[in-house]
């Protein structure tokens, strides 16, 4: 019974800032940049779940694509798109985690862990912020 | 001599929001959809900027490739990347025009017109929010 | 008041296949290559509607997008997405019109043609069957 | 001498449907949405085959990109390209196995095996149906 | 009978150099930048070439695709790809004519003006250079 | 604490060829076909830099953004933007290393190696040629 690895892409549109109160305004923008402008600027992410398991020898598939979906849409497009990260998140406030792709793909990991069915494990999470950003976790510590 | 036009992309990461102060919540969230929601959201925007004019026969070129780059980082990228659009530019403020694709091509457009070369036309200024939504002006009324 | 062009995707995976009845194999062969073999193939289409008019000064919009995406998707979407061109809309039936990029634009061009708001234009139809291949249409006879 | 990955992708357009004869209808509507749908739909397929090994002083090359584009045509576009992959590939005739992203990357993996170069490894097989959905098999049971 | 366009893409990976040998060293810098370098540079190409015409009641097409790649193969893709511009091409020989994208669309256009059939005009040649720079000819002088 | 990884896209244009002194034009021409053509040709090379490590409690990120930048513009970028590879670089120069993808991600590997700050590794160095062909290193022999 060959096991696979299955892709899903899910996208949302978000904005952002990297600030930290803690430091003042030059330091901000030594470290962030201009990631640290006042009222933030956004970006049309690419997010991409990975699962592996077993293929289905009566689907086909590793996992049901339609419960995948669901899944995707649930924990990933609707707490995030069309939202601010920091304002809108209570974990991207200002002064907790700064909204990094890294971090992202930390937080969907953490809403996904626990969802899949038995026999499915969650490979990889991977934020794209651009075609030249990105970032992957695999949930290693 | 062979006219032609040439094109040249600039891309900027920004935030928006389409509100209007004197329509009600709901009005707003019936019209503009996820879009109104309250702390913004934002797009990776790709920007396609066209010119027409004579291939120089010194050159090779309808326009100095150079001089065009310097134009599009100072009146496009500069003013717009990582920005909040309604905060940030007061174009876009809330109560005046709302920042959509079709809105920011006209900016887009107003700022460059005045600034090409004898010989150099401004064909068309076209916005990208996303793969999938795009807005292109050509200077009509 | 400035007139602009909006457009927007909506994409479909549909089979199809180049067969006249009325031609032999040899002949069908000759002239549709691959796209003749008896079972047909597919893709994934990318269809870019684009309208044209004056912006809005209330929303800064060409068309609302909303009543857009209605449109595309009851008149687009749903009636070829997950179809056999062929065998599922009796205007691409064997014996009538071969189901090209070109052919596609145009019935497009047909679904939509009377359903845009006052004001608002239809001005291109745009098939692409993949990256290399694609088929505009504007109405022209 | 340095090892590493080399990976080539080769493009086919291929119609397909999710149905098993042995369930009703409404199951396979349950099961499989859209794609249960009668007379099949159709994608752009890319695939990306990834070999490994040391990099030859000789050529700078993994492996040959020559003998690598043959096998590649011969064993995966060939029998794949412009087919309807239920109608024309015994292995996936209705009844047996559904032609799913993850089904299909096994079947180019086992095509492919056995054809390698001495002392090139076959890496991992990964075919996407369009951007947001793909599978990889490297091989495990 | 509708009146269509049909888009052909064809790709070629060549390399040139922007260079006039009756300027300096300086002034070749100053005005073509890193194009200037001694020994060239290169992109990979991808032109698209439109055609239009009506769309044929037997075929569903504007032009017969098997003999527009056979064209586009002989008068783009052999003379182009695997070449460097200026020492393959005596067009584009240094003291002629620079290689930019605006030229190769003209040099692209005349190749393939007087080879349509009757009946089908040529368009628009468009050359891309990269994804954010790009030449379009469209016959005017 | 999270571990994650990081990857950065850095692009450069540059010529190269194939081509081995020792061995005669026609098995220059079988062994690397169009890449053994005399004046080269070339591409636009998509390289990107993977890294893993801790993501900082401080700033959400495995590694300084604006160091890996700086790091990839002054090792990658400068090097070999609009470069010949054969010619700019010793090297690649005719005789030593063909300049394969593969010997191009090892080349990039190497100089970044020894560069990365404390607590973050080095973990993938992937060269794309184009769409179709991509090579990666991971520092194995």
């Amino acid at each position: 019974m060959p096991h696979a690895k299955l892709s899903r892409v899910v996208r949302f549109s978000a904005a952002h800032r990297y600030h930290r109160p803690d430091w003042s305004a030059e330091e901000n923008a030594r470290v962030f940049g201009l990631c640290a402008r006042e009222h933030g600027h956004g970006h049309n992410y690419r997010c991409a779940v990975t699962v592996r398991g077993a293929i289905s020898t009566d689907t086909g598939m590793v996992m049901d694509l339609a419960a995948l979906d669901r899944l995707l849409a649930a924990e990933v497009r609707d707490p995030l798109d069309h939202r601010h990260l920091n304002l809108d998140l209570p974990e991207f406030a200002y002064g907790r985690t700064i909204p990094t792709a890294e971090a992202l793909a930390v937080w969907v990991w953490e809403r996904l862990a626990g969802h899949l069915p038995a026999g499915v494990a969650l490979d990889t999470v991977r934020i794209e912020e651009d075609d030249d950003l990105f970032a992957e976790y695999a949930g290693e510590s």
